[in-house]
């Protein structure tokens, strides 16, 4: 059983919908990273009753409570106070921080706004403190008789992070990295009960299917079968995955493409209908793409396919745009046209409008072309919105790409 | 006194860090339109017994409780068992749901799976059910003898958005939506100190800016002005942030060019490097953009620049890809191209690696070439990350685009 932690942010612009908080997520790892199970982590308004109550409740459930934001000098921020009066301790104003925050109380004129800059040396009787390095408030560590710890830090991330290892020190890192497998080409839940069959009989690991479209990340999480057996069960998954499984170390499946084509000296280049772009901004986004990808031809209009693409006109009338014909025609001129190794086109129908019985939303056609000449086609039928759509077959014309790289027939799991 | 509110999501990768939370802030604000007090806003893991305590403990306390996350078709998915449990109700498999879901079962290969998919039909008793229009998760409101109001919604923000409205249709709006209004070529903080000073003396509204790199939203949110008065507020605010503000109604920079584009029935496209299909994927992200943007050529490879777009090699060796020379080439180039009323071009250094004294990182020269002839060029040097580069490159792009459709000087604020 791993202790448990939560994690508090503190301010009305959190519960109001008016900032988003990434606090939480930096600090929720380095917890679970030193053996925590982070059970929740909640945000509240600046107001000391309801803080003081979340406070009261957490510092009894948790072996470790976690707050940042409400530090400052003004009079909405309560955090001291609030933890004070859950504690049931007493403030206790610090010569010493009371020193150091003298220069920045004396540059206010009003003496108002001097003194709320003194209420940041108000530390928690028997807290720790730990000097900020940029800004003005101080973060506290309080051991709690009940043998669990309290710790105050800011809301501001820049004033937040160089504290938090501080803060942390006396728990040591104690649990291994969590790995992270990219999967394509399968759906959320298959990917969920292909892994589940893997882990079968496997104790002391997590794991989490996160999905967005057209990419399925896998997590692994070590809960105390450390470093070595979560690298093996990594590869096992990794297998049972099949060639869906495009990386087992966190890279995306852009970043894979690029290394792959570094490794091999391969070219590569796109012809964009409907993913407008995606697809080269996706291979763009990774540094030193530049060494492999060459260009590509956004062509939205028909007159652009033919034009730059050499599409016959009377093909794109006869098959129209979206066909298996435009699609090997579209990947052909691109490798042309880009002079590249291989070239891989896209052409289908995002929505919302767009669709016919025949062709409907979502229908997307890919080719690859290579110096065999020869052109594989796909055909798909891609779930979701327009936006949904358009990742997806991003995500297919990537994945194509790879299995043609490294020789894995187009349609084998 | 009004009304509270609490927001649950549901998510081990939230607890752990492995993901940022981005539904809070929506549902935050669709609740405090409707006059709701947001007290809390809670994430747990995908552990029915924690999750059960936490809903049993915010029904209690809250006249409405929103989960999202955790509706799922996996072995994690246990909200609705935590709320039944919760609540003391039973769930009930709705044969209705369950007959919309064989299809989605009917595709999956693995048996088990497809009886997973079908537990997405359990009902909790007494609850209305909001179908979906993408995903297969149905959303839940449930009322409760107590007169408050339970409402489960999925976690995907593309499954959970669009049920939204729905789910909190017997809640009405009591403020006024929320004037959102975009700002692109203004830092956050410039922004910020023009808002502020439009709003000098003006009471019950209240704003906030959110920025990501090239693009800045200010919120004024109705705190008691009424509709009317925020209404003629967004103008005088819309009128001091001048040129920089390029909406008043909440469309993204995107939407407003094409809008535009079709208005002015002018056709556009791009020559990219750069920003490597960027600007192309953000226009056609736009349903119907294929009515005037008619294509891009992404030319990362000088080789393609020459090709394609016709820069002349010795113009290349001469001054280099990212000079005022190759931009304007290269709009040039792209407007014979693909033969569009005006072209935009792009090209600069996104780093990390590329940069030297003369053109260090962040060195992005822009053209813009019309019927005219001329090319209008921009130099900038814009700063961040690779990928906040390349947006912000993105967002110039574009705004020049919409300023030369309006007739606005590229640099008049």
């Amino acid at each position: 059983m791993r202790p448990t932690a939560a994690v508090v942010t503190v301010g009305s612009e959190l519960v109001e919908g008016l900032r988003i908080d990434t606090n939480t997520a930096v600090i929720a790892r380095a917890l679970a990273q030193r053996g925590f199970s982070v059970v929740e982590a909640v945000s509240v308004a600046d107001d000391t009753e309801p803080l003081t109550r979340t406070l009261t409740r957490l510092t009894r459930e948790c072996s470790l409570v976690v707050t940042t934001g409400g530090l400052g000098p003004t009079h909405d921020d309560v955090t001291r106070e609030a933890s004070a009066s859950a504690l049931g301790r007493a403030l206790v104003r610090s010569a010493e921080l009371e020193a150091l925050l003298q220069g920045v109380a004396g540059r206010h004129q009003d003496l108002r706004a001097a003194e709320q800059v003194l209420t940041q040396a108000d530390v928690i009787e028997g807290a720790d403190v730990i000097k900020p390095t940029t800004g003005t408030a101080p973060g506290q560590v309080v051991a709690l008789d009940s043998g669990a710890t309290l710790i105050l830090l800011p809301g501001p991330p820049t004033e937040m992070l160089p504290m938090l290892q501080a803060a942390l020190a006396k728990f040591p890192v104690s649990s291994a990295e969590p790995r992270e497998l990219g999967v394509v080409g399968l759906s959320e839940s298959d990917a969920q009960v292909v892994v589940q069959r893997a882990l079968v009989g496997v104790s002391d690991v997590g794991f989490t299917v996160l999905a967005r479209p057209g990419d399925v990340r896998v997590l692994l999480i070590d809960e105390g079968i450390g470093e070595d057996a979560l690298n093996a069960l990594a590869a096992a998954v990794a297998t049972a995955l099949g060639h869906h499984c495009y990386s087992d170390d966190g890279r995306d499946l852009a970043q894979v493409v690029v290394d792959d084509a570094v490794l091999h000296q391969t070219t590569f280049g796109f012809a964009e209908s409907c993913t407008g772009g995606t697809v080269a901004a996706r291979v763009t986004s990774v540094p030193g793409s530049s060494q492999v990808f060459v260009g590509a031809v956004v062509a939205y209009a028909n007159e652009v396919k033919a034009s730059l693409l050499d599409v016959p006109p009377g093909l794109l009338a006869q098959y129209g745009a979206v066909s298996e014909e435009s699609a090997r025609a579209m990947a052909e001129g691109a490798r042309e046209a880009l002079s590249v190794d291989i070239a891989v086109s896209v052409t289908g129908i995002a929505g919302p409008d767009g669709g016919s019985p025949e062709k409907p939303v979502g229908l997307v056609w890919l080719a690859v072309a290579t110096a065999e000449g020869s052109a594989a086609v796909e055909k798909r039928f891609l779930a979701g919105s327009r936006q949904a759509v358009r990742d997806r077959a991003a995500a297919t014309a990537l994945d194509l790409l790879r299995r043609t790289m490294r020789s894995i027939p187009l349609n084998e799991t």
